[in-house]
């Protein structure tokens, strides 16, 4: 036991008490302290950057040369190109925004290049007014701004697998990403349209080649849904839906529909591909799981995951992110000993709903190998499941929705492996 | 008056209660009514994009080519090329946070091409004590997420002028971006440096050409500064300090430090170039105004604003930014009708410490020619002041901390001007 009392495990495995990095005097000893020698050197040191001008101002800044690893690693289907992933390498980000050229992608064929001067958006079936707005118009109406996460229902989808992925934490469960988004709230344009009694449903259709189309209840339409047109400040990317996309913060990012050009309001789901051959699957009673829209609580520690490596025992500050399509996170509990105990994180304000939210706790690792586990609790109770809570509910023929607890296993090296335990 | 209720001004120029738009059934009667022969060959119509597969996945996204007018304006001093700023284009975003690629820059010797692996962090002079850390060893050190704007001590200086300046509101008011910060508590390392009793500032020391350095009270570095390694997710980009930058949230930007090379610790200001010749100016008394940290509260209207143009009478959103570097908003007032009356808008949630807020509010314009104007509240019950109210202060002698109410003034053919009333 350590005899700094601050440094005292609060639960297995060496986990520490949240708030310890609040306290003073918590030291890392991990620098290197100075000689009278080193200290003259280093700070009269000139290093080459230091000996010329530096690069001349830019109209749009881009990442350093130094930082080429952190990319969307893409996926495209070789039989049909354009139709396919890539994922947000989360494993090499921090705090809760996902930049805007890392978002995940997810298209059925392809990143349409539309003209927003020609692109149109057409509300019409179940209304008394059928409507149509070009983008000039469109940015006559008010807007309103929140900060929410778009989920691919096929995200982590390698979970199903019988044998764990070794794959980078990004790579394996980024097609999850967070933004500040900013547009018309639906529900202003369906009022002015006047929907008929009756009418239940929305389907939103793309303008991409596939015509990409999806029903969404109208109760959720005229919830939260947001006609968007800027992401995190500025217009929305081509890839993210430019210039135009329907935002349904927190259900599975199919109903996310990008280049939105059409919604048509009906009175029946229209029974499109992607919500019968694909997002439907099959449970062990033999039923089909339909209209899956919520995307359950999750979490996921970043750092350290898969691929990183610990040099040496010592201080760690163990960091993730939880999010869920309910509402708010109100809990995150960390395991640094496989499941047998679990302590709270600390969660970075300000926790918002259907929000990205960073958690991390400080842990002191022994040397010795371990297994760390996250475990997200939002504000309806729910608790994400162990792996074999999921697999017993929902069976090993899924392919979408899985949430389960990922876990992290460490060796004496440090290294870092993907395990089901 | 208009016979709707709803639509009823609450003050002068036609300014309409905020929480308008949270009601049912408001009509904004600008898009347009569609046929049923418009209908179908609208529903039906295939634009050119949906006609072809769209373009392939990317590992990092840029812009849509449509989108190339929103970029940073540039100026470099010709004689002395890196020593100048770039603008973000407000005008042309919205919600709060500023993308990377469109932050502001205030360069003194350009931007040097740091190497991460060879860039190092001093702390030392009156310390216990002194360390030295690399990159490797700075990612071991706990790390905490803020949102918080960085504003430059000479944005809108142009507000010093005889005459209005006429230009897009982000190219005068820009030099001022919000981002989502992440990095290690500098009281963290400061800690561990185990001051000295008697100190009193630290001077931090950038690793640029100009190795451009400024005093900072140890108060302020105890309390909420900021080590940034990440800036909205990922790595900071090159022109924002990478790898390393000291974020001093609501301190004029130049005690945000880039590639911060050196924090010494020292009993006095070291009385540097940035904080004696430049960032202090004559008061009408005679004295010098120096060390002018704190960034006060300050609003801007985006939309409607120089450059854009009202089509027709009609309703409108009228939509901007406020901030302050001593707290959170708390209000934010707009008049439609040059300052006789005044009306509360509606702030966007979370409103955040030091932070860009968006207000926004409802506005039905007659057609006449009018002034707008915004005029932010900060929790410190400071009210933003009218130009002549400064200047009576400040003077005429400023260059610094402009931070007097802006006015937009509506033609009766929808034309915007920036004028001093």
């Amino acid at each position: 036991m350590d005899k700094n009392p601050d440094l005292q495990a609060v639960a297995g495995g060496g986990l520490l008490d949240r708030r310890l990095f609040l306290k003073q005097g918590i030291s890392f000893s991990v620098a290197a302290l100075v000689s009278d020698s080193l200290l003259a050197s280093t700070g009269n040191h000139r290093q080459p950057w230091m000996q010329v001008p530096g690069e001349h101002f830019s109209n749009y800044g881009q990442p350093s040369a130094h930082e080429r690893q952190t990319i969307r690693w893409t996926m495209e289907n070789s039989m049909a190109k354009g139709n396919g992933v890539s994922w947000t390498p989360l494993h090499n980000l921090e705090g809760t925004i996902t930049p805007n050229g890392l978002h995940f992608e997810r298209h059925h064929n392809g990143v349409p290049q539309v003209d927003p001067k020609k692109h149109e958006l057409l509300i019409h079936g179940a209304v008394k007014n059928p409507l149509v707005f070009d983008m000039d118009i469109l940015l006559r109406y008010p807007m309103t701004s929140r900060f929410c996460f778009i989920e691919c229902g096929g995200n982590s989808n390698s979970g199903w697998r019988d044998k764990p992925i070794q794959t980078a934490a990004g790579y394996a469960h980024g097609m999850a990403s967070c933004s500040e988004w900013t547009g018309i709230p639906l529900n202003i344009l369906l009022n002015e349209a006047k929907i008929d009694n009756g009418a239940k449903w929305i389907i939103a259709e793309g303008a991409d080649a596939s015509m990409m189309n999806i029903s969404i209840p109208l109760e959720k339409a005229m919830d939260d849904c947001l006609l968007a047109v800027y992401q995190n400040g500025e217009r929305i990317r081509p890839e993210n839906g430019y210039p135009l996309r329907l935002i349904a913060p927190g259900w599975e990012g199919v109903t996310n529909v990008k280049w939105l050009r059409r919604v048509h309001i009906t009175t029946q789901p229209t029974m499109a591909r992607n919500e019968t051959s694909k997002y439907t699957e099959l449970l062990p009673s033999g039923k089909a799981r339909q209209f899956t829209f919520f995307m359950e609580a999750k979490s996921l520690i970043t750092n350290p995951s898969f691929g990183q490596k610990l040099n040496q025992p010592g201080l760690y500050q163990i960091s993730g992110l939880a999010w869920s399509g309910r509402g708010k996170i109100v809990k995150v509990e960390v395991s640094a000993d496989g499941g047998k105990s679990w302590v709270e994180a600390e969660l970075q304000a300000p926790v918002l709903s259907k929000c990205f939210t960073r958690f991390r706790i400080p842990w002191k690792w022994d040397g010795k190998q371990t297994v760390l586990k996250s475990r997200a609790i939002d504000e309806t109770g729910y608790t994400q499941p162990e792996r074999t809570e999921l697999i017993q509910k929902r069976g090993k023929h899924g392919y979408f929705h899985y949430n389960a607890i990922i876990s992290w296993q460490i060796s004496k090296q440090g290294e870092i492996k993907h395990v089901y335990v």
